[in-house]
């Protein structure tokens, strides 16, 4: 094996070094648990996760042997009714979270509405919410429109993630952040900022979509009050997958939110006219949940149950390590900017580069069967998804990125036509 | 075949007649395309319809060919994209809606939240919304979170049925209302009641749960305003299948919802920081689509694609007609009384009948395979959905029923234990 001189240097690293780490990986037997198609280097797990083989099974079970054959009844005989609970505990265990904490539902736009709405409720004397200008669109849209809809005594306050402090004041009732940022792969100090939202008498709200299952994640250490995340990133749950949220065990008995459906009931089944709303994390139910996807996505989870987070984590270092030195050895020349952090500790399981003709690159590349994306309007987005991305793949991503920017085989007509990009 | 004296008489009626409707039953061949388990009488798809035999292949192809084989790419190459519209424009087909009215998304529950605001939205100098004291009550907790949610500033005016077009005064926003009671069966008059809100100056919105694949629906000749309705009962779609919302073109240019997640937005991959809602029907969306599900639900719609909804209504109407006579003939001497209106035309696919011992009565009709449901405090409701509902499961339903009272077959302890009921 080459000579390593410190965290992520490839000095004299060939492939066959590659080969050796992906043989001495303790993590190595998990990818035969996904279908990956021949011949693709999957750098794209951040936006949707690769088919676990066990979840073909685990649907067509749903199907035939639950729905097919036991209709109506598979509500209780197949445990569907408590569903959202009993995969909530389970994510909970990657979220150092309690069991109860964690129910799975809906959307992560719909989940931070109820609880955006939830936090306003709890600090009725405040007006303000306090994010980042660079926060994931979908999570700064969900807080425009319940403040429009709540009128304008609600506020939204976005600033830079250093005045994120110097922001929270007195009117702040929560500090709403993505952990991990979804261009930069940066990764906030949640244990710091969540200190910093309750000094101010704040509530702090994360969004953990790229974290769960990408990060080891400690909700209950860092004192968080609420969060939500998805199932279909790093989780591998399925495209859609429905998402989870977070409500810590203290705000259980006094929380509210707005969409009060049956399932949120105390006695759903009762069909009483006025809403009783259940206790617990049960209340953040709202309408009746979507079993196969739910089903898809337990598939998805089961898999991490097993694994030890902090070997996950440390391969997912190795392997961002690795390809930011590489890149920065054989594509720099071609003005191919690191975007992410270079500090393992403030990155998630993503690097970012940067170029002006990104677009087109990224195409170029997935012609050559990696996979990334782009984001508008220069970033290209790997995703190191430690269960299944091998250090081979590393490797050959950046032989294969080498190849397009030295051959300039980016620059032809096919690869800028913009299709509807995901 | 016995001599009919009328709609739904029954005098002198055999089982080898039944067997002849079923024999000239046009719509008989649709039965072949359902899961149906083997002694099994199902008569509870208003709650949740069976297994269509085509769902299986098609929900394999979603995982196999498209998440397993293409991944992100799915999103363009396979449709999920745009699949809440495509879905949509075929529910619309049943509906008397245009294509371009009807999106399927979320909840019930989530999509009467967007509804009712986006009501009260569009009428900001009136404050009532008026529903029925009877309402399915999600409804009416959807519509008490709203109002909490707003403050006092909106009021939810509950009347009787015959009440509803005297509540509607100067200021009523909202007349709210299930087209079929999710109990009786009952049917309301969609056109009257919304002349009477337009009369009034009130938008319409109706819950088409119990309606949609049941009795045919014509959105555009009542004029209504809104519309919210499921997939997983008459529409076959399973367990929680996503839910549908319809909008009237003449309110999609100005309407607004509150839950503004990115496929609301105009275009969500921009990544915009602010929100601009989707021209149409698509600013009803929120999160990611649960595309498994989305794709079950899909199959379901598909085969009503192919059938003339009157000739679903004319069989219905025997069906529920028929079960009716023979349960007055042969069940009324033990109390068991009809609770759904006589009349076909006042009546959705579904017939209810009253008893004290409603709960032990399901029970033991359970246990003899003939599977409906129970409503407290005191209703057995059958369900006849006439795709796979057959005149001699009506006969051979009676025949249980009979034989349970006659017997007194429901009073043992096993049947008095409550399960949780779904």
């Amino acid at each position: 094996m080459a000579v390593r001189e410190g965290a992520g240097s490839t000095t004299g690293l060939r492939r066959a070094d590659c080969e050796a780490l992906d043989a001495a990986d303790p993590l190595a037997g998990w990818r035969r648990r996904f279908v990956l198609p021949e011949g693709v280097i999957y750098l794209d797990g951040n936006s949707l996760g690769p088919l676990p083989k066990a979840t073909e099974a685990v649907v067509l079970e749903v199907m035939r042997g639950e729905w097919g054959e036991d209709l109506i009844a598979s509500w209780n005989k197949h445990g569907w009714v408590d569903l959202p609970q009993r995969l909530g505990a389970k994510v909970a265990r990657l979220l150092g979270a309690e069991p109860h904490e964690v129910v799975v539902a809906d959307s992560i736009s719909v989940n931070l509405f109820k609880l955006v709405a939830a936090a306003l409720d709890l600090r009725p004397d405040r007006h303000v919410v306090v994010s980042e200008r660079g926060n994931f669109p979908t999570d700064l849209y969900v807080a425009q429109g319940l403040r429009d809809l709540l009128g304008e005594r609600i506020e939204l306050r976005l600033v830079a993630a250093e005045e994120l402090e110097a922001a929270l004041d007195h009117d702040a009732a929560l500090l709403m952040l993505s952990h991990i940022d979804y261009r930069s792969g940066r990764m906030h100090d949640m244990a710091r900022l969540t200190a910093a939202a309750h000094d101010s008498g704040a509530l702090a709200l994360w969004d953990l979509a790229h974290s769960a299952g990408a990060v080891p994640v400690d909700l209950g250490a860092a004192g968080v009050d609420l969060a939500v995340g998805c199932g279909y990133k790093y989780l591998n749950g399925g495209p859609g997958a429905p998402a989870f949220l977070f409500v810590a065990e203290r705000w259980q008995a006094e929380v509210r939110q707005p969409i009060t459906g049956w399932f949120g009931h105390a006695d759903p089944f009762a069909f009483e006219r006025g809403y009783r709303p259940a206790a617990g994390i049960a209340r953040f139910l709202a309408g009746t949940p979507p079993i196969l996807s739910m089903k898809a996505l337990e598939a998805g989870i089961d898999l991490f149950l097993e694994i030890d987070q902090q070997a996950l984590r440390a391969k997912s270092v190795a392997l961002t390590d690795m390809f930011i030195d590489l890149v920065d050895r054989r594509c720099a020349a071609w003005g191919l900017e690191v975007a992410s952090p270079r500090e393992a500790s403030a990155r998630g399981s993503q690097v970012s580069l940067r170029h002006l003709e990104g677009y087109p690159i990224m195409q170029a590349l997935i012609a050559r069967g990696v996979i990334g994306d782009f984001r508008a309007p220069d970033l290209l987005r790997f995703g190191f998804a430690p269960l299944y991305v091998r250090f081979v793949d590393v490797w050959d991503a950046v032989e294969a990125l080498e190849a397009v920017m030295a051959g300039r085989l980016w620059d032809q007509p096919a690869f800028r036509q913009r299709a509807t990009v995901t």
